[in-house]
């Protein structure tokens, strides 16, 4: 027999989906409007971030709604605990892919100058953890949820990565300063996209073992963590 | 008469502004050590992010044990929720402090260079907004609460003006680009710290009027924001 919780925990479930989606969807395609210097579909992007602030919004509600009528114990409350901080994560990656866009407004009026790491590679790597994200969260799989860890790892290194290359164009093509900050700029929303899309597999993890995973999984701080990067955080 | 959930409530919202006051005095120390290229200090407050971490954990553990052993409703309810969203606010500020640490060790090993922008004045507001923001959740008071908000905008435009100084400083001295990046890197975390405080605010403003503000506050996007920012995110 299926409980009223349990219908409106589905509900939820489907909901934030829904809103994943979304935001996969504004990511996609605020990477897209950057590779093609595509300035009417950046500020579409731009646009649709107060869309995903109101779903953002009304699912918080709901949420409440079904704490204060169903009052779930256990394994239920935990699933909407995780859920409303899921829906925290998928809003400020919403935020960050309206930030990429801002980017590519700028860098469309600009001259065309190549980016000096491969942006387009980081952002499938981003891209690819917000969907594993959803799928883990989807089917509560443990395996996607780790590999999504594993990627995280992958950006970091990426983004340390670009800062000395970025570093070494401006010395190259001081002429060139504004459009390469804006890619130091870009690198870091990927590298946060990244962050949020591994806040949700670690909320995922935490369903499947009952307990909070997160910030063990990080790396301890090195005793110097300033060796070959010149901005690595 | 004291009921049972109100002594749980209290003790929470206790834990919480402790926390609150060890994330500030972290975000505190790392400008200390900023400007006083204290490398040993700066190294410390890396440290303690793990403290904070483990601290911000256990904080949800016991949100989740009040709301399944108390089971509140309404306005306790919404405390409990905006208590567990204040709680990841003040982790990521933790985080945050972190990264200007890091960022302080990395300049005290290269040459001392001017900032191109008034970073201590800027770090002063954000450590203002984070006290602000504390003060407000302590008194639920909405006056304060709304001060914060217009904190941000400030520190919003202070973040603004501080690249094209940048950009300037890096066209007139290129040798020292790496340290240039450092302080784009400062600028854009001093920011987001604003931004989480902003997140506390709203979130006291909710709690106050029963509904959700957040959003609500931020500006609508402008139809185009590439006018005199190169990075304004």
């Amino acid at each position: 027999m299926t409980t009223y919780i349990e219908i409106e925990l589905v509900k939820l479930k489907k909901k934030l989906l829904e809103l994943g989606a979304k935001v996969e969807d504004s990511l996609r395609q605020s990477v897209l409007a950057l590779a093609g210097r595509d300035r009417k579909l950046a500020e579409t992007i731009i646009e649709q971030e107060t869309t995903i602030d109101t779903l953002e919004v009304e699912f918080e509600e709901e949420c409440l709604k079904v704490l204060a009528l169903h009052q779930p114990v256990a394994r239920d409350l935990r699933f909407i605990v995780s859920a409303l901080k899921i829906n925290n994560d998928l809003e400020r990656i919403g935020d960050l892919a309206a930030n990429i866009a801002e980017r590519a407004v700028f860098l469309s009026k600009r001259d065309v100058i190549d980016s000096p790491y491969d942006v387009l590679g980081m952002a499938d790597h981003a891209r690819n953890m917000v969907r594993k994200s959803l799928d883990a969260f989807a089917n509560l799989d443990e395996e996607t949820a780790r590999e999504v860890c594993t990627i995280d790892e992958k950006i970091d290194r990426l983004n340390r990565e670009a800062y000395p290359k970025v570093t070494r164009a401006m010395q190259e093509n001081p002429e060139h300063l504004e459009q390469l900050i804006n890619y130091i700029s870009i690198s870091r929303y990927l590298e946060r996209v990244a962050d949020h899309s591994t806040n949700i597999a670690e909320d995922v993890l935490a369903l499947l073992g009952g307990e909070i995973v997160r910030h063990r999984l990080e790396e301890m701080p090195e005793p110097d963590r300033d060796t070959s990067d010149s901005e690595g955080a």
